[in-house]
């Protein structure tokens, strides 16, 4: 691959590749691509039909409703989450784990539409709605795992012990969330040309050399 | 001010504060809470009185249509950006400096429907809208003024030589914009509990000294 990151798989969705499992990462992402541009609320069916080029018999023979796209997406969303976290459970120093947690993040979210329906899914939080609800069960569990490795990390004298973990850890996600979305507006933030100022910037959150 | 920022108004549209301006005012916070809640495509003229109480006929004597408010609320967000350059131009080193902007701008963002209307702008950004168009035009000029900054600053060896300013400007950029998006989800995200994970960010991003 390219940005050299082998281990990193870019498309989840249709990891397993039978013809089956190929229609349905079709469907989402051009799913993905109607949320992206009109919103959770905002996109039909209908556009979704058009959009992967389907007719609505064809298409809900794998999903009956807006509510199943949008729950596959969720799980889609969950399982890029656990890809994240892979990268986090490598060899190296703290600062590199969270680095390559960043990295990754960025790397999964290149995807065309990617970016835009980060967003779309942050404003579905911030607006209190069920779609909201469902993405943000998934950061819960991210965010567990995360403090429970920083606590460690601390307890063994690795962090310093005045850094407030918790807001640290908000920190980090604000800073992977701000480098994803404006990545969608920038071409030349790639996640080699960002490596450099996320390590030391990971390493700043932590009170840790870079 | 609770926040011990007496320099930074919380609110920039009803600053000259005759009855006319503040019903301006009134109007363009009902807008702000419409388009944060259904998108500037979403939202319509008829749920903008509603959340206004006003009358469309009371309502339309203000604003025409709903691009003069969404153009009243770019010259508001074009104030604001001007808010924030103000603090760059305070006493200090680089890093308070960037530093106070950046808190500068989470105080601005503070007002409630603030943080999600900057996610439906940058929505809008992203798939390239005449309304995304209209706000970028705003952050360019930010940019500007950044970016000559920095320059005489590395010109001066403030900043390290081999640091990429104009990747530094759209990381840091990146960090406000996530603090700022992640600030509406967090209640415990003030600027207080963030300013020091920020200043050593920002040193971070240049290579300084926090």
């Amino acid at each position: 691959m390219a940005d050299g990151s082998p281990d990193i798989p870019l498309r989840v969705a249709d990891a397993d590749g039978s013809p089956q499992d190929q229609r349905r990462a079709h469907i989402l992402d051009a799913a993905r691509a109607c949320f992206a541009r009109h919103g959770f609320h905002g996109a039909s069916m209908h556009q979704i039909c058009a959009e992967a080029k389907m007719s609505p018999g064809a298409l809900y023979r794998y999903y009956p409703s807006k509510e199943a796209i949008i729950e596959a997406i969720a799980e889609d969303e969950r399982q890029k989450a656990m890809t994240v976290m892979a990268a986090f459970q490598q060899e190296g120093s703290l600062v590199d784990r969270v680095t390559a947690c960043g990295l990754a993040y960025m790397r999964l979210m290149q995807r065309p539409a990617s970016g835009q329906l980060m967003v779309e899914i942050c404003a579905e939080s911030m607006r209190n709605t069920s779609v909201g609800e469902r993405f943000h069960v998934i950061e819960c569990d991210i965010r567990a795992e995360f403090l429970a490795a920083f606590g460690a990390a601390q307890a063994a004298g690795r962090i310093p012990a005045d850094v407030d973990l918790a807001m640290a850890l908000k920190v980090l996600l604000s800073i992977g969330d701000g480098l994803v979305m404006r990545m969608g507006l920038e071409p030349d933030m790639t996640p080699e040309a960002v490596e450099p100022f996320l390590r030391r910037t990971v390493a700043a959150v932590f009170r840790l050399d870079a």
